[in-house]
């Protein structure tokens, strides 16, 4: 069932070993079946080293387990909820890569300062409020989701395919779950350009939006030219 | 004698190594039997690349040799007086890893910046008193450890596994050697992104009690559902 | 065509990402031969993995595509441009790295605090002034060859082989592509130290004048004595 | 000629590079025979890929060459210079590394922050005064090796086995070339912790002194007791 979306998510997960991203067990990928209405997502805890297409677990697009004999990552609720609100992605990574997790628990979104953040977002990465108290002690992980959710109103989640969650770390998407580890990596370069420009210079400013609009749509939308 | 143990103890040693955790003979690491009352400590000084179980040393938990021809690491004192204090751990490790023995510089316990740090700690990663100079001058090792007691009073070991030493470095521990070098990882990581965070935001605050129980507890105790 | 050249060209590109300095498609290098008066530039967005000398493409000195089935970099005006206002240079890096990325979104020059910098630059990395929106909305990529090439005006291109385009990142040069890719890495180096050396001493001052030039005509000039 | 001290200089350079302490051409390390009378010392500029023993160049105490066909290291005058000084160091080495240069760059020493220092340093790592012009203009090599000198009168080179050249980078010392290779990646290594530890905390101060003592002694002088 779905063989390729779980070879595509277990590559994807992967490649958060491989750039860096992720300590031991750290992070996880999931990839939706619009066709299906199935999230395919890395099982929790398990080594990378160790994992295989099939340890992956099928879900509902509300969290109910369809295949698997793993238990799922514990923020498939997140996951999913991210799936039903932004109906144009494809796939989500969730890391606790250094820098991008350092700028959530400093509880600041990350400026666009240059060219490199204005290719992938169309302005800041975003960060949510605190959840309350309630929100924490029942249904946690779909209430991360809400937050989410609620801090991208009236952006397009795919002119800024990432978040921080306040205290926690980053959720990055694409319309893909191999362009959400991409994503991801990006992520977590931006944050640590971000960090090292901060403490260069305590008052650097964003750039201005004709430079940020420039090189945002120079790779996205109909009038971009990067790429073949 | 205690042929697994020697291997696990290896083993964790070279974890450190693999981790990026000890430069050229920095670092030790120990298990313990509880059954048989014994120690398995890494040998003083010894390149790691040319180390065999065999080269384990075997104590007491008053630190006297019992079986190994080469010189215990010099930390054994701190090692056998945290396994005397602390009837639940099974392992200890010592490091001067970059990020946390910056902070035992600083002279600053690291703060519960995170989601990523209450995962581990339930609250800061705490800090030792400085030595006094009879403490130093006499007995300096076995002080070494009475320091990281007296300051974890009151406090769970396996909801806090790891210390900081002031102006050294971070002793880890955990149920096992193994479980102790993954922690000792972990605490070198969470030291990194709290020091990015406070470079960030010098005014960066603990996250809430309740996000740091819903981490920790996720993980830890009766009710976790975090892994298979 | 231009088959050496071509090779040359991606191996430039291909040092880029050994050294760390490139991350997925990121950076771009090309080469100029002066006797036929073209360019040889990498593709955009290609992945650095399956490149292969014949997908450079090579184009006249104003950008017009002679050879190649794939379309240039994106950044080909600008790299033309400087190709145009430098006579004696024979290649152009571009990159974002890390650091050298960060003084460029801090709107900082890089001063000359060391040795390590005046090897190379005979003072301060220099950085662009900002562009106009017009110059953003209009000929962009040229508009960013001309901002370098001002603030370049009077300043030997060889004793001064790198500049930062205002939130942007470096642009590099030299007698080759092999030397400007050299040039690249060091830039990387040489802003990393001088970020360290500002969070060390946030008053730190540039090496006086006798130190730099003892330095810088070691190793460049008439009277050089580094190197065989 | 000296066949076995040549293998063991180009070894030191080589772990130079294997610790990452090195770009390039950068850095340089020497050996003296003191029954010969004699230093071998790295050739000037050659890349560390292609050195073989036979390129090392043998020379007087005095700088002059006595065998070798490539031109000696620039900085030759230097390690001669310490070999007359410091009649008991027996190699001599040369990094431009990340974080020690940053220090020098920054004309601060490296205080005693912590244990990982004080076990290989009894106090600060000293920095050198900046040179005079005509210290600069006229045998700029040997009055590096004077100022260093002069800032190690009454200290112990090999209980300070390290000096920062101010807005230059460190120079190293020990008993072998290979101590003092060993001692470079030390001084790296601590030059790191010292810049994040002053990060988290701009009033952080040196350990007291008999904490110093303590884990100095404990390594070295007749009551060492660290190592087999």
């Amino acid at each position: 069932m779905l063989e390729d979306l779980k070879a595509e998510v277990l590559e994807a997960n992967l490649e958060l070993v491989r750039r860096g991203l992720v300590v031991y067990t750290f992070g996880n990928a999931s990839a939706v079946s619009r066709e299906h209405g199935l999230c395919v997502i890395k099982p929790s805890g398990v080594p990378y080293e160790k994992m295989t297409p099939a340890d992956m677990v099928v879900t509902d697009l509300h969290g109910k387990i369809v295949e698997g004999s793993l238990k799922p990552s514990s923020d498939l609720a997140t996951h999913v909820a991210l799936y039903r609100a932004f109906p144009n992605i494809g796939g989500v990574v969730h890391t606790h890569s250094r820098h991008a997790t350092a700028w959530a628990q400093a509880q600041r979104e990350i400026p666009c300062f240059g060219t490199t953040h204005a290719d992938y977002f169309h302005g800041s990465i975003p960060i949510t409020e605190p959840l309350m108290r309630h929100e924490i002690e029942s249904e946690y992980e779909a209430n991360t989701g809400v937050a989410i959710i609620l801090r991208m109103k009236g952006i397009d989640p795919l002119g800024c395919p990432a978040c921080l969650v306040n205290g926690h770390a980053p959720f990055c998407w694409g319309k893909s779950v191999t362009a959400a580890a991409h994503t991801a990596v990006i992520v977590e370069e931006i944050a640590a350009m971000a960090w090292i420009t901060v403490t260069i210079n305590p008052a650097a400013r964003p750039i201005p939006a004709p430079l940020r609009d420039k090189h945002h749509f120079r790779k996205h939308g109909p009038n971009a030219y990067y790429g073949q």
